[in-house]
């Protein structure tokens, strides 16, 4: 069913610091910040041949980065996104197999305006699993 | 210079059950676990279109991973590695520029049988980077 590793997420505390990291150290194509209001992250990507790294940074006071960087203040892997054809045809699956998606359930526009889910980490040794329909 | 996301590690404490879960519920292509002594893990790779995941089960007492599960018990996502052409001159660069080597600095085997380094995660906002020569 998953398909590409369409991204993973990594939260760091100061997203300009990050990138620059990113392209000067590790040398890689980095994009310019872009700011997704709806989804309270600031976010850089990272372009890598066969995927790209996601660099998040809060936006907002409401936004879940900020929670999560407030127990790991240094920043950390967030998420992995895998892509998917048909999102509910996914989420079925899931559900009938007992993981649980978060929220209630309904696929969300996600942050590159695509369908998205995410499932509950307990349910897949701790990482959180987004699946975005492509 | 970092080419390539060659694969995302992510520590399961229960090899078997992790497996079937990106086999059954994930509907991925999964392999026959492998033990690697020399790293201290058990592995199953999960194979994707684009890249891997690498999911580690400890195997022997002084598994870097069963250091992991004792502060995160259910598991979760520990690094991600990254292909390069030359890893004596990314190790260069990269110490040139201020990110630290895990351990002595000098490239060891890795996993797959090819040179590989550990960078320090504090100086990558929270991610553990293992770099591969390819």
């Amino acid at each position: 069913m998953i398909g590409r590793l369409n991204h993973v997420a990594i939260a760091v505390p100061d997203l300009a610091a990050a990138a620059a990291r990113y392209a000067g150290p590790l040398g890689a194509r980095v994009s310019a910040p872009q700011d997704l209001p709806d989804h309270g992250v600031r976010v850089v990507f990272v372009e890598l041949p066969n995927t790209k790294i996601e660099l998040l940074e809060p936006l907002g006071d409401a936004s879940s980065i900020a929670a999560f960087l407030a127990k790991s203040p240094s920043g950390g892997m967030h998420h992995v996104c895998y892509e998917v054809e048909d999102i509910h045809a996914a989420r079925d699956r899931l559900v009938q197999t007992g993981a649980r998606v978060l929220g209630d359930g309904a696929p969300k526009i996600g942050a590159h305006g695509k369908p998205v889910l995410f499932l509950h980490p307990k349910d897949f040794d701790g990482c959180l699993i987004e699946i975005e329909q492509v």
